[in-house]
């Protein structure tokens, strides 16, 4: 646990590690960077939902490259919700983002410790661990987009 | 060079590793994905690229991070471009790279070993190293683009 929640502690560090108005040339780009990093965490994490779900065959191989991907890509959207990119390019982010800023973020970091808990549990190899951190993972996701994302 | 080279093959192993056909619902999907993970890569090897060209402060530890990610995005694309995916939403990618699919992909195994170079440099906190990797993974990134991608 102890290694675990240093992994963790460094993920949300390396996601703030820069300020964000430097990091975009313009609202535009943060927006669609935030977008582009969500979507591809969002396929992959959709491949190891597939086997929790039963809806493909369990291949641990598979599943632990997945949650690798999605624990590495679930630091980066973050850094995309720095001030003023609320508007810029067609979004459902809701403006409580950046007003709520440390509740928002709160639920960002339970979404990277979540996904490092999953990455671990798919290198066990064991399906019924898989599924347990895939369904806790699921709910860090959905109580951000509850909270903070148009339908 | 031990050492990077089995980094390289483990990515290029880890890029290829699903069936391309499996992984996604819907072409349109393969190719959002795609988009997403080479704008997100973009970005990241944009602000070392800033460092490099004297337009940012070199932050060997900024430069280190951006690289590291640049490395981990470099193995995602290249799935996206399974067959059938040529159509399927607004793409600039051309046909070519389902006609000459051992070139594309010896290009795409090309990026991939450059930006695990890339990030070798960078960990080295050497502008000089920096800078020199950077111009050999740009040199990638537009042999593809040259070839491959529509203006």
């Amino acid at each position: 646990m102890k290694a675990l929640a240093a992994v963790a502690l460094s993920l949300a560090a390396a996601a703030y590690a820069v300020p964000a108005a430097a990091q975009f040339e313009k609202a535009e780009d943060a927006i669609k960077y935030r977008q582009s990093a969500l979507f591809v965490m969002g396929q992959h994490f959709g491949r190891i939902g597939a086997m929790a779900n039963g809806k493909a065959p369990f291949d641990a191989k598979a599943a632990q490259e997945n949650a690798d991907i999605v624990a590495q890509l679930a630091k980066l959207p973050w850094a995309g919700f720095g001030p003023g990119t609320d508007k810029g390019r067609e979004t459902r982010a809701k403006p409580e983002i950046w007003t709520e800023h440390a509740k928002f973020r709160e639920l960002a970091d339970n979404l990277g410790a979540e996904t490092v808990k999953l990455a671990a549990a798919a290198k066990t190899g064991d399906l019924g661990k898989l599924k347990a951190a895939f369904g806790e993972t699921a709910k860090s996701c959905k109580a951000c987009h509850d909270n903070y994302r148009n339908k």
